[in-house]
């Protein structure tokens, strides 16, 4: 696995592969700063997937704190150093916490993250992913579905309706206008996960089929990112990018010694928890596009 | 596994090898109808099953949707196959939207299947079941207790208590009962599973005792069923057999791999997804009572 | 794994290892005994715990009970063991469920553990914490700095912020004090947990780091806490610190078989389930200090 392909480098390849490398260092990069820094990461998210994203949290070396009363915040999100939202099981209860959360991590310059699960699934759910979003998320990531409905909610308010054949390619281009409409980075996943701040884009080549039959895989990679993010504050993209590509590839890994799709999410995370340099090196596919 | 008897049956083998194996033709039939339409099936459940109902309707092939907001299901109920509604961790907040749903359902002709967890464990709990069960559940299912206690407060509203001794096999005539007073098809899980429409009785010999051991495990099972019904919405009682015998056979391959009951529920996973035809054909045991 | 240590002892080891030894025993026998009286252990718990707890009080032989609901207390909770509360979620709308649980289990005589999750996260949570401390817990369990933030909170009520660096060596005065101005047994979980009613310390050394890496990890100890001291409740600090003991080893055994924190959350579940006498007197290590 730690098979390193500079040998070939250097026998002339183009500067693609260089902007490769370079993805590849900035990526062990992130992870270590995550594995050094500790970050807390204020998780608001949904019922279902809270096990799994406080378990990929702490693989990865991040502190997750699962603290939603809005009674808490403004004692407890002015420490953390980034916060995750995820409205998957969202109730009227629940979103006035977040947007406290939100506005706090805002006012304290901490970021955030929203996973707007099922976005287009109700009219209610749009409007208040649509609200979060007006909060200025500093990452937002959905897959193709979810992301148009967003960009059609921003533009007139009525998408609505479950609509998961879009696939993340065909989002690109609602991607980079939801990105220069909301000031977010913008990330898509599907078979390439694509990344944008609405003028760059960057594809994400990590991953594997079977992670779509875990539940709460896209909720965990968010989650992932807002700790990438926590700790590289200035480089929200890159870090984006960077936290999609270190799922995958730990997808990847955890396949190759998983029977189904229970077996892969314990291995993803077993995996996430021992990533080395070399093996990182090996597996990172991130490209400029 | 897969060594197929049909060169046995040719060998005058009497009618009841015939219903089994006529049986084992519909589990796999129902199972790959699931894996082929993808059914759209919203949870209402518990939070502590959230996580293995998604996870083991994914491995079945199925599409989880854990939405439980009032304030979605006007918009959202509509575009389901099927509905699943468990009472594990009822609080009042919850009640009004089980019933919203559960009424959508009935006007859209959309299966639903009823879990009445701990049925008789309060006066409260008890209430809210019997009146769910006035909405007309495609299906419930529960243990003997579970349905016992259902059964009893149907006649009279006063069986409450938590008692966990009685058989399935002693619940059988409780279960025909509230068959022919509630309309639902009744499931009951025991040593031996018996499912009934009031007339008709059949048992599946599928499972392992240490699936007990496993939290949720009944509640994944009825989420199954809830899946299996959504795709033949026109053999309830067919289907509700059928998936009880499919999660049972794959506790019996995963009790095989297994060093215990985390294994056991990893591998049981597994085995869904991987669920084959020749190992279904050899495993299922099913029959006419 | 098996090898008595009984020929080395008679060759004239002083009195410790005998005290040493009749821990183990007595954790074999409060093991025995929840596997033999399947105690019923209420929990009302965080969403991020309810899976885990739940399948660690399955696989110990106790079993668990997640009901929250106001509604349900006075008809659920006479009939319980023991109770657990953990306020690892904690909004308002729970709290008056966790008081009124925790007084039908004083009223009844049930004993109750208390969970006090990141007491000093907020100055609600840490009030929460203290009130339900008045409620007189029949144990606390907690890290150091939860124990820490739960002293200062009952001497003036002002201590609030997350603090992890206390080991909880030096949260031992805390505890004794602690342990006398309360009523309750107090365990700090560390290194080395301790485990005090005021006067008597005792400590124990199971365990792994990468059980830190396991989110719920501490929450599912204190509640085999609650099994242990439900089926024990004239010794709650010795059935305190045998579980603490039991839980430590199985996560031992099952680091052994484990490649990182989610192999390991497995096998501790496998190991608990199939724990035996040999191998638990082997692994004990429990002293008074």
């Amino acid at each position: 696995m730690a098979d390193e392909t500079s040998g070939q480098k250097s026998k002339g390849i183009p500067p693609i592969p260089d902007a490769a490398e370079s993805w590849a260092r900035q990526a062990w990069t992130h992870l270590e700063s995550v594995r050094q820094a500790t970050p807390l990461i204020q998780c608001i998210t949904n019922f279902v997937s809270m096990d799994l994203v406080a378990n990929v949290l702490l693989s990865a070396g991040a502190s997750p704190a699962m603290i939603h009363a809005a009674e808490e915040i403004p004692d407890f999100t002015p420490q953390i150093h980034g916060l995750y939202i995820n409205v998957g099981t969202l109730t009227p209860a629940w979103l006035p916490a977040m947007k406290a959360a939100a506005q706090v991590a805002n006012e304290r310059n901490k970021p955030w993250v929203l996973d707007p699960v099922a976005s287009g699934a109700s009219g209610y759910r749009l409007k208040a992913c649509l609200e979060l979003l007006k909060l200025k998320p500093t990452v937002v990531r959905g897959n193709g579905s979810e992301i148009l409905a967003l960009f059609r909610g921003s533009l007139n308010g009525t998408s609505k309706g479950v609509d998961s054949l879009h696939e993340s390619t065909e989002a690109v281009e609602a991607a980079k206008s939801l990105a220069q409409i909301s000031g977010s980075i913008i990330a898509v996943s599907g078979a390439v996960d694509i990344v944008t701040d609405g003028e760059r884009v960057v594809g994400v080549r990590n991953g594997v089929p079977m992670l779509q039959k875990i539940t709460a895989a896209g909720c965990s990679v968010t989650a992932l990112i807002a700790a990438f993010v926590a700790v590289n504050p200035q480089q929200p993209l890159e870090a984006t990018a960077t936290a999609l590509s270190v799922f995958g590839m730990c997808g990847e890994i955890g396949l190759e010694k998983a029977g189904g799709p229970a077996s892969l999410r314990l291995q993803l995370i077993d995996a996430l928890n021992g990533l080395d340099r070399d093996t990182l090196h090996h597996r990172a596919k991130i490209e400029n596009m």
